[in-house]
Protein backbone atom coordinates (compact mmCIF):
# COMPACT_ATOMS: atom_id res chain seq x y z
CA UNK A 1 0.00 0.00 0.00
CA UNK A 2 1.27 3.65 -0.65
CA UNK A 3 1.67 5.90 1.60
CA UNK A 4 0.06 9.20 2.00
CA UNK A 5 2.34 12.64 2.12
CA UNK A 6 0.99 15.85 4.25
CA UNK A 7 2.35 18.78 3.19
CA UNK A 8 2.00 22.05 5.98
CA UNK A 9 4.42 24.58 5.22
CA UNK A 10 5.16 27.04 7.89
CA UNK A 11 3.46 30.50 7.77
CA UNK A 12 1.65 29.02 5.16
CA UNK A 13 -2.57 28.67 5.71
CA UNK A 14 -2.68 25.69 3.39
CA UNK A 15 -2.46 22.12 3.41
CA UNK A 16 -1.83 19.66 0.86
CA UNK A 17 -2.62 15.60 1.17
CA UNK A 18 -1.78 13.27 -1.89
CA UNK A 19 -2.24 9.91 -1.76
CA UNK A 20 -1.83 7.32 -5.03
CA UNK A 21 -4.16 4.76 -5.76
CA UNK A 22 -4.19 2.17 -8.30
CA UNK A 23 -7.89 2.90 -9.47
CA UNK A 24 -9.00 4.91 -12.30
CA UNK A 25 -10.16 8.48 -11.13
CA UNK A 26 -13.74 8.07 -12.13
CA UNK A 27 -13.48 5.72 -8.78
CA UNK A 28 -12.04 8.57 -6.92
CA UNK A 29 -14.66 10.66 -7.73
CA UNK A 30 -17.76 8.05 -6.74
CA UNK A 31 -15.97 7.90 -3.77
CA UNK A 32 -16.37 11.57 -2.72
CA UNK A 33 -19.87 12.26 -4.40
CA UNK A 34 -21.61 8.93 -3.26
CA UNK A 35 -22.87 9.78 0.36
CA UNK A 36 -23.06 6.48 0.66
CA UNK A 37 -19.37 5.53 0.04
CA UNK A 38 -18.32 8.91 1.44
CA UNK A 39 -19.33 7.96 5.04
CA UNK A 40 -17.01 5.05 5.08
CA UNK A 41 -13.99 6.56 4.76
CA UNK A 42 -14.10 10.54 5.49
CA UNK A 43 -14.69 10.42 9.30
CA UNK A 44 -12.38 10.34 11.51
CA UNK A 45 -11.52 6.53 12.96
CA UNK A 46 -14.12 6.64 16.24
CA UNK A 47 -16.99 8.65 14.86
CA UNK A 48 -19.70 8.39 12.91
CA UNK A 49 -21.12 10.33 9.93
CA UNK A 50 -24.61 11.40 8.56
CA UNK A 51 -25.21 13.73 5.41
CA UNK A 52 -27.97 16.27 6.01
CA UNK A 53 -27.61 18.09 2.58
CA UNK A 54 -24.98 16.99 -0.52
CA UNK A 55 -26.63 18.89 -3.16
CA UNK A 56 -23.30 18.28 -5.85
CA UNK A 57 -24.19 21.18 -8.30
CA UNK A 58 -22.37 24.83 -8.65
CA UNK A 59 -23.59 26.80 -6.06
CA UNK A 60 -25.16 23.67 -4.30
CA UNK A 61 -25.22 23.62 -0.23
CA UNK A 62 -23.47 20.26 1.53
CA UNK A 63 -24.08 19.82 5.24
CA UNK A 64 -22.75 16.67 7.27
CA UNK A 65 -22.31 15.71 11.04
CA UNK A 66 -19.41 13.96 12.56
CA UNK A 67 -21.14 12.16 15.59
CA UNK A 68 -18.95 11.19 19.01
CA UNK A 69 -20.40 7.54 20.73
CA UNK A 70 -21.39 9.65 23.76
CA UNK A 71 -23.88 11.44 20.98
CA UNK A 72 -21.75 14.96 20.73
CA UNK A 73 -22.36 16.10 16.86
CA UNK A 74 -19.84 18.57 15.27
CA UNK A 75 -21.20 19.87 12.00
CA UNK A 76 -19.75 21.40 8.85
CA UNK A 77 -21.52 22.75 5.72
CA UNK A 78 -20.68 25.21 3.25
CA UNK A 79 -21.18 25.18 -0.88
CA UNK A 80 -19.72 23.63 -3.98
CA UNK A 81 -18.28 26.19 -6.27
CA UNK A 82 -18.28 25.05 -9.93
CA UNK A 83 -19.94 21.74 -11.57
CA UNK A 84 -17.85 18.96 -9.63
CA UNK A 85 -16.88 16.53 -11.82
CA UNK A 86 -13.94 13.89 -12.09
CA UNK A 87 -11.38 16.92 -13.23
CA UNK A 88 -12.12 18.38 -9.85
CA UNK A 89 -14.44 19.30 -6.99
CA UNK A 90 -13.97 22.54 -5.58
CA UNK A 91 -16.17 23.28 -1.79
CA UNK A 92 -16.26 25.85 1.35
CA UNK A 93 -16.05 24.39 4.65
CA UNK A 94 -16.77 25.94 7.90
CA UNK A 95 -17.37 24.55 10.97
CA UNK A 96 -20.23 24.82 13.49
CA UNK A 97 -18.26 24.62 16.49
CA UNK A 98 -16.33 27.80 15.22
CA UNK A 99 -18.72 29.83 13.03
CA UNK A 100 -16.64 32.29 10.85
CA UNK A 101 -13.64 30.52 10.07
CA UNK A 102 -14.12 29.21 6.20
CA UNK A 103 -11.30 27.20 4.30
CA UNK A 104 -11.82 26.28 0.72
CA UNK A 105 -11.46 22.91 -0.11
CA UNK A 106 -10.37 21.31 -3.96
CA UNK A 107 -9.81 17.88 -4.51
CA UNK A 108 -8.35 16.79 -7.50
CA UNK A 109 -8.21 13.10 -9.32
CA UNK A 110 -4.99 13.69 -11.57
CA UNK A 111 -4.65 10.30 -13.66
CA UNK A 112 -1.51 8.51 -15.01
CA UNK A 113 -1.73 4.90 -16.42
CA UNK A 114 -4.58 4.05 -14.41
CA UNK A 115 -3.41 4.97 -11.26
CA UNK A 116 -4.66 8.72 -9.69
CA UNK A 117 -3.16 11.23 -7.44
CA UNK A 118 -5.47 11.89 -5.52
CA UNK A 119 -4.85 15.33 -3.49
CA UNK A 120 -7.03 17.14 -1.02
CA UNK A 121 -5.86 20.82 -0.68
CA UNK A 122 -7.06 23.23 1.73
CA UNK A 123 -6.79 26.81 2.35
CA UNK A 124 -7.59 28.59 5.17
CA UNK A 125 -8.09 32.50 6.23
CA UNK A 126 -5.84 32.05 8.34
CA UNK A 127 -1.92 30.24 9.43
CA UNK A 128 -3.95 30.51 13.14
CA UNK A 129 -6.88 28.16 11.48
CA UNK A 130 -4.55 25.86 9.73
CA UNK A 131 -2.30 25.37 12.77
CA UNK A 132 -5.81 24.49 14.78
CA UNK A 133 -6.46 21.84 12.55
CA UNK A 134 -3.23 20.55 12.64
CA UNK A 135 -3.82 20.87 16.55
CA UNK A 136 -6.61 18.68 16.27
CA UNK A 137 -5.03 15.89 14.61
CA UNK A 138 -5.85 16.40 11.12
CA UNK A 139 -2.40 14.54 9.59
CA UNK A 140 -3.39 11.49 11.64
CA UNK A 141 -7.00 11.71 10.61
CA UNK A 142 -6.44 12.17 6.79
CA UNK A 143 -3.68 9.01 6.91
CA UNK A 144 -6.87 7.21 8.14
CA UNK A 145 -9.09 8.14 6.42
CA UNK A 146 -6.59 7.25 3.30
CA UNK A 147 -6.17 4.02 4.20
CA UNK A 148 -9.60 3.50 4.69
CA UNK A 149 -10.28 4.48 1.10
CA UNK A 150 -7.92 2.40 -0.42
CA UNK A 151 -9.33 -0.57 1.41
CA UNK A 152 -12.90 0.59 0.27
CA UNK A 153 -11.49 0.97 -3.40
CA UNK A 154 -11.04 -3.25 -3.17
CA UNK A 155 -14.67 -3.43 -3.32
CA UNK A 156 -15.82 -1.14 -5.99
CA UNK A 157 -15.76 -2.29 -9.72
CA UNK A 158 -14.52 -0.36 -11.63
CA UNK A 159 -16.37 2.04 -13.98
CA UNK A 160 -16.64 1.13 -17.84
CA UNK A 161 -14.72 3.68 -19.21
CA UNK B 1 -5.60 60.22 3.99
CA UNK B 2 -4.84 57.23 5.29
CA UNK B 3 -2.25 54.29 3.60
CA UNK B 4 -3.36 51.36 1.94
CA UNK B 5 -1.13 47.85 3.93
CA UNK B 6 -0.77 45.24 1.72
CA UNK B 7 0.56 41.75 2.77
CA UNK B 8 1.89 39.13 0.81
CA UNK B 9 4.24 37.16 2.28
CA UNK B 10 6.84 34.58 0.52
CA UNK B 11 5.94 31.37 -0.03
CA UNK B 12 2.08 31.74 1.04
CA UNK B 13 -1.05 32.00 -1.08
CA UNK B 14 -2.35 34.69 0.74
CA UNK B 15 -2.58 38.44 0.19
CA UNK B 16 -4.31 40.69 2.79
CA UNK B 17 -5.23 44.41 2.34
CA UNK B 18 -6.06 46.49 5.31
CA UNK B 19 -6.80 50.52 4.63
CA UNK B 20 -8.46 52.28 7.91
CA UNK B 21 -11.61 54.65 7.04
CA UNK B 22 -13.34 57.53 8.92
CA UNK B 23 -16.92 56.25 8.39
CA UNK B 24 -18.82 53.50 9.99
CA UNK B 25 -18.56 49.57 9.06
CA UNK B 26 -22.14 49.90 7.20
CA UNK B 27 -20.86 52.67 4.94
CA UNK B 28 -18.26 50.25 3.79
CA UNK B 29 -20.77 47.55 3.87
CA UNK B 30 -22.66 49.55 1.69
CA UNK B 31 -20.06 50.33 -0.93
CA UNK B 32 -19.25 46.35 -1.21
CA UNK B 33 -23.02 45.32 -1.65
CA UNK B 34 -24.80 48.24 -3.54
CA UNK B 35 -23.37 47.53 -6.88
CA UNK B 36 -24.09 51.05 -8.09
CA UNK B 37 -21.50 51.80 -5.74
CA UNK B 38 -19.18 48.87 -6.31
CA UNK B 39 -18.64 49.72 -9.92
CA UNK B 40 -17.39 53.01 -8.93
CA UNK B 41 -14.50 52.18 -6.90
CA UNK B 42 -13.50 48.39 -7.21
CA UNK B 43 -12.49 47.97 -10.73
CA UNK B 44 -8.72 48.58 -11.97
CA UNK B 45 -8.23 52.26 -12.95
CA UNK B 46 -8.46 52.70 -16.81
CA UNK B 47 -11.28 49.73 -17.34
CA UNK B 48 -14.85 49.65 -16.47
CA UNK B 49 -16.63 47.11 -14.38
CA UNK B 50 -21.00 45.89 -15.47
CA UNK B 51 -22.08 43.43 -13.04
CA UNK B 52 -24.11 40.25 -14.29
CA UNK B 53 -25.55 38.86 -11.21
CA UNK B 54 -24.77 39.22 -7.99
CA UNK B 55 -26.80 37.35 -5.76
CA UNK B 56 -26.10 38.86 -2.50
CA UNK B 57 -27.13 35.51 -0.20
CA UNK B 58 -25.72 31.66 1.23
CA UNK B 59 -25.46 30.40 -1.64
CA UNK B 60 -25.95 33.07 -4.18
CA UNK B 61 -24.20 33.60 -7.45
CA UNK B 62 -21.99 36.62 -8.84
CA UNK B 63 -20.87 37.77 -11.57
CA UNK B 64 -19.37 40.57 -13.36
CA UNK B 65 -16.46 41.40 -16.23
CA UNK B 66 -13.76 44.08 -16.47
CA UNK B 67 -13.92 46.36 -19.86
CA UNK B 68 -10.70 47.71 -21.42
CA UNK B 69 -11.48 50.54 -23.76
CA UNK B 70 -10.81 48.05 -26.88
CA UNK B 71 -14.16 45.92 -25.89
CA UNK B 72 -12.12 43.31 -24.90
CA UNK B 73 -13.77 41.95 -21.25
CA UNK B 74 -12.56 39.90 -18.41
CA UNK B 75 -15.32 38.26 -16.55
CA UNK B 76 -14.92 36.75 -13.01
CA UNK B 77 -17.58 34.95 -11.15
CA UNK B 78 -17.92 33.01 -7.64
CA UNK B 79 -20.43 31.75 -4.93
CA UNK B 80 -21.25 33.91 -1.59
CA UNK B 81 -20.40 31.40 1.41
CA UNK B 82 -22.58 32.44 4.12
CA UNK B 83 -25.41 35.58 4.60
CA UNK B 84 -23.33 38.86 3.71
CA UNK B 85 -23.51 40.74 6.57
CA UNK B 86 -21.53 44.20 8.35
CA UNK B 87 -19.81 41.07 9.89
CA UNK B 88 -18.41 39.67 6.89
CA UNK B 89 -18.96 38.99 3.58
CA UNK B 90 -17.07 35.40 2.06
CA UNK B 91 -16.89 34.41 -1.29
CA UNK B 92 -14.98 32.41 -4.02
CA UNK B 93 -13.82 34.10 -7.14
CA UNK B 94 -12.71 32.55 -10.36
CA UNK B 95 -11.00 34.15 -13.44
CA UNK B 96 -12.97 33.03 -16.62
CA UNK B 97 -9.60 33.92 -18.35
CA UNK B 98 -8.06 31.04 -16.13
CA UNK B 99 -10.73 28.66 -15.81
CA UNK B 100 -10.81 26.13 -12.47
CA UNK B 101 -8.20 28.21 -10.43
CA UNK B 102 -10.06 29.53 -7.32
CA UNK B 103 -9.67 32.11 -4.63
CA UNK B 104 -11.54 32.45 -1.43
CA UNK B 105 -12.22 36.25 -0.96
CA UNK B 106 -13.29 37.65 2.75
CA UNK B 107 -14.21 41.10 3.57
CA UNK B 108 -14.40 41.96 6.94
CA UNK B 109 -15.49 45.87 8.57
CA UNK B 110 -13.88 45.58 12.21
CA UNK B 111 -15.09 49.41 13.85
CA UNK B 112 -13.14 50.97 16.52
CA UNK B 113 -14.96 54.34 17.20
CA UNK B 114 -16.64 55.14 14.75
CA UNK B 115 -13.31 54.42 12.27
CA UNK B 116 -13.79 50.93 10.09
CA UNK B 117 -10.48 48.77 9.31
CA UNK B 118 -11.45 47.45 6.06
CA UNK B 119 -9.85 44.12 5.29
CA UNK B 120 -9.94 42.51 2.03
CA UNK B 121 -8.07 38.74 3.01
CA UNK B 122 -7.52 36.59 -0.29
CA UNK B 123 -6.42 32.89 -0.21
CA UNK B 124 -5.38 31.15 -3.03
CA UNK B 125 -5.21 27.43 -4.32
CA UNK B 126 -1.25 27.61 -5.00
CA UNK B 127 1.47 30.11 -4.63
CA UNK B 128 1.91 30.21 -8.19
CA UNK B 129 -1.83 31.66 -8.60
CA UNK B 130 -1.09 34.02 -5.86
CA UNK B 131 1.99 35.12 -7.60
CA UNK B 132 0.37 35.57 -11.13
CA UNK B 133 -2.16 38.16 -9.55
CA UNK B 134 0.92 39.80 -7.59
CA UNK B 135 2.78 40.33 -11.24
CA UNK B 136 -0.07 41.12 -12.87
CA UNK B 137 0.13 44.46 -10.51
CA UNK B 138 -2.74 43.42 -7.99
CA UNK B 139 -1.03 46.12 -5.22
CA UNK B 140 -1.34 49.02 -7.45
CA UNK B 141 -4.86 48.14 -8.21
CA UNK B 142 -5.50 47.71 -4.79
CA UNK B 143 -3.73 50.58 -3.63
CA UNK B 144 -5.95 52.94 -6.58
CA UNK B 145 -9.20 51.12 -5.18
CA UNK B 146 -8.86 52.25 -1.98
CA UNK B 147 -8.12 55.52 -3.03
CA UNK B 148 -11.11 55.62 -4.84
CA UNK B 149 -13.20 53.94 -2.38
CA UNK B 150 -12.34 56.74 -0.02
CA UNK B 151 -13.16 59.89 -2.50
CA UNK B 152 -16.84 57.75 -2.56
CA UNK B 153 -17.47 57.60 1.09
CA UNK B 154 -17.79 61.37 1.57
CA UNK B 155 -19.75 61.74 -0.59
CA UNK B 156 -22.14 58.60 1.08
CA UNK B 157 -24.59 60.22 4.24
CA UNK B 158 -23.81 57.51 7.30
CA UNK B 159 -26.94 55.31 7.78
CA UNK B 160 -28.49 55.75 10.81
CA UNK B 161 -27.52 53.69 13.87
Amino acid sequence: MTSTDFIAEPRSPQVVITREFDAPRELLFRAHTDTDLLVQWSVPRGLTMTVDRFDLRDGGAWRYQHWEEDGTDHAFHGIFHGEPSPDGIVRTSESEDRPGHVSLWTVTFPERGGRTLLTHNTVYQSVEDRDLDLRSGMRESASDAMDRLAELLTFLAPVSR
